[in-house]
């Protein structure tokens, strides 16, 4: 029951102002220490309309630097929103480091409005719980705070404050029609919202409903509930995180020792295939966009091993319109202070589109753990947080396909001496690439971890054999099609 | 759906036996290394009956030492156990460290019995499910790895089972009631089955759906998920664990300095209140015992408070059938090497019994902190599991009442020196004592924090004033009295 959660006896005025002028102290010296500390903290306003979130959030922010913090109302998704993954829009949300986001209505708002007004299955709703309890834990994992709130009023005080806001035209249109909607149903809108907060409340992401009869009651209760919460996340914020064990179906994969790197193809067999294969590819994205199928395709693997004109075979069968491929270098500042996913979130494709990473998410497991980029615990942590990630593309219906462009250390000698001595090849070859080659035996073993690793049923590796690249780039375009076949036929309608 | 948690596509034959040994192999290399990072590790066979779980259990432990192993049948509670909450059997149960424990059939076993043979309402099943999370996260936060399996095999599987070993007389005594009626039952149980599952089914503490249609291959899904497990918590075991908000209503405490420690009785009202109260306990534990109310009285305090005393009085009101006193020292070699609340599981009274703490679970925010006998991690986490332990009891239904027995520092030298004065009482009086005294200042910050994040509603402190003894018996007194009265008017029947 929405009510039992965690109510607290509620003291009388005087100690309310009280506390508040505390809590309100305390506050302002923790937004100090959260810069410091760069601690990102995600705050939810949920509740029923007419709740006075809207009031209470206007007193929270009072404290805070305009710099430290942001609130964004979200509204129902676009139709171009829906076209992304459904956690899309929230990932998209995430405060950066040291900074406060308050949304006014972020996924349970969506998840219970489509139960609701029946636009969701019963399937749908299973996976959304399961991808926001996953996103939760992953953003803590990652040192957020999330808090959510809840703000409680009862079906007669609800009635009331929408009829009193009704009363004056200065007022009435802060009702909206969910408001009026809301209202009608209050008890169905009761059991979905209790329903979502059960499935949701996690002991270390848990709902706290908010009394919200009284307004500064209300208030009380969240200033203090936030300010107890940055006291807890500047503890966590030093310590390390437990690592999970793998629950998803993993592939059995080679080690790079053991590929076959001889493989090769002739000149005219390559034109032959190259043309047939890019024709197929051609037809089958022109299907794949009327279905609304989206592909990733996204190639990782040794400097020099081919991945620019493998990847130039692939795009040149698609139309312009329907891809995007995306160089991923290192992280800029304002990316490197959100959650390490978050820049690959913002740059997925819409239903229907190739989207193309010239290196990818996998950067964490590989150059930023053997540069010391992110911490071993990160990095560690990593193969769990990538393969949830592609969980929820392959459950949202992509097609995921990961290149590993593989060639050996001699090749690469060849490769990298050819360009020195070629002034128009020149700009390809930097000093950072002869030292990557020096740790070529490291990043060796960290590649076989990751692809033993992350080789899922639903995203597995392929390994690209790049000694002759007509060859890889072959393979590559035969896996695309096959796999794009493969889920046209799967996919209905 | 059952089926489709973990899938893992099934390898040839050869690849099986293969890849057994190897998993044996590492298995018994792994003992060893749990012995020494003193690991616990409680596994859970739980699914269809004739899914060969006995079998594939046999197997497993085939590799490790017997010294390092037990593995237990649960059946149905007893009458006796029914009385204790429903977590206890379990707790009971979990293993040292360094040691397996293997549960053929546990907790998952008896919550879906009991919905199935609809002994169980709607609530105490959602009840249930929140005990169990709780309980789960606790064990993994405490440095356990809990590994869940569920043996799933088709219905016309089991059938096919069942009627293989009903054949002949020395196989079909394996065949229980409970079996037919599940075969008879299947699809009601599998939802019912499937729905636990789900609900219980954490990132951290995953179940592991175990495809048991053959033999070799359910045991190395077994062998390597175990295998990977330890691998994992062997890893964690040298981090720290993210604390936990708390969720829990607080009530607002006064600190010990702003005490008023004058409070004081006469003699004769002292004599004449201790008769009545007594005599009105006395009732009220009669009316308890019927109701099946079980009481918890905890006590902390400063040395030469006057606890002992304090108990004295309220064990002279009560019948010796019905209480018992489980004086509390420093945990035994046994009790260190489990959970820390494992002994105080294992001491819960009986519905309709008294049982009283000298001395209490607070060990571990007041001396295990001071002293470090635990991690700084370990005391900042025990609030909140103080608070979920005393949760779990009040859900069950008990009356806990947690007294902190004060008195000033002038009073303990005075009393500590009438003892060293007073060859009688010598023996009340150690160099630990004298010790703990120079700690007074830290003491009382430790104490101060531990009674304002542990007074919940359900389970709050109450301070009581013994610079006189005789009040603070008398209060104590009052207090059980009023909270039994409270009590015995809330519960039906």
């Amino acid at each position: 029951m929405i009510e039992t959660y965690n109510a607290i006896p509620k003291p009388d005025t005087d100690e309310i102002k009280q506390r508040l002028e505390i809590a309100h102290q305390r506050l302002s010296e923790q937004q100090l220490l959260m810069k410091d500390s760069k601690l990102p903290v995600l705050i939810l306003f949920e509740g029923w309309g007419a709740a006075g979130k809207g009031t209470i959030l206007g007193q929270v922010i009072k404290t805070l630097d305009p710099r430290f913090f942001s609130a964004v109302s979200l509204h129902d998704p676009s139709t171009e929103e829906k076209r992304k993954p459904f956690l899309t829009r929230f990932y998209t949300e995430i405060p950066e480091a040291g900074q406060f986001k308050f949304l006014d209505v972020g996924w349970m708002g969506e998840i219970t409005k489509d139960v609701l007004f029946e636009r969701s299955s019963k399937h749908t709703y299973k996976n959304r719980i399961g991808s926001v309890l996953r996103f939760e834990r992953s953003l803590t994992d990652n040192g957020y705070l999330v808090l959510k709130f809840f703000f409680h009023i009862s079906h007669k005080e609800q009635s009331k404050r929408l009829a009193a806001l009704a009363e004056s035209k200065d007022t009435s249109w802060q009702i909206s029609d969910f408001d009026v909607w809301e209202n009608e149903h209050y008890d169905e809108c009761y059991k979905v919202y209790d329903k979502f907060m059960e499935e949701t409340n996690t002991s270390t992401i848990p709902w706290y409903v908010i009394d919200a009869k009284s307004k500064k009651w209300a208030e009380l209760q969240v200033m203090e509930t936030l300010v107890a919460g940055i006291d807890v996340a500047l503890k966590n914020h030093t310590l390390t995180v437990p690592l999970i064990q793998n629950i998803f179906p993993l592939i059995k994969m080679p080690k790079l020792k053991e590929i076959d790197l001889k493989k090769s193809i002739s000149d005219e067999e390559y034109k032959l295939e190259l043309k047939e294969l890019q024709t197929k590819l051609r037809n089958l994205h022109n299907q794949a966009y009327r279905k609304g199928i989206p592909i990733i395709v996204a190639y990782e693997g040794w400097d020099a091993a081919g991945k620019g004109g493998n990847i130039k075979r692939l795009t040149a069968a698609l139309d312009p319109r329907g891809y995007i491929v995306h160089p991923i270098a290192s992280p800029k500042p304002f990316e490197k202070s959100r959650h390490h996913l978050w820049r690959f979130w913002i740059r997925l494709p819409k239903t229907g589109h190739f989207a193309i990473f010239d290196r990818t998410w996998y950067g964490r497991v590989m150059v930023e753990r053997l540069e010391g980029f992110c911490s071993e615990n990160d990095w560690q942590r990593a193969y769990n947080e990538l393969n949830e990630f592609e969980k929820e593309l392959s459950d949202w219906g992509a097609v995921i396909l990961k290149f590993w462009i593989h060639i050996d250390k001699d090749t690469q000698l060849a490769r990298f001496t050819d360009r020195q001595n070629t002034p128009e090849k020149q700009w390809k070859i930097t000093d950072e690439d002869w030292r990557n080659r020096e740790k070529w035996d490291l990043y060796e073993q960290a590649v076989d971890e990751m692809i033993a690793k992350t080789s899922t049923t639903y995203a597995p590796w392929h390994i690209l054999e790049s000694n002759d690249k007509k060859y890889a780039r072959i393979k590559a375009l035969k896996i695309v099609t096959e796999s794009l076949e493969k889920a046209l036929k799967e996919k209905k309608g």
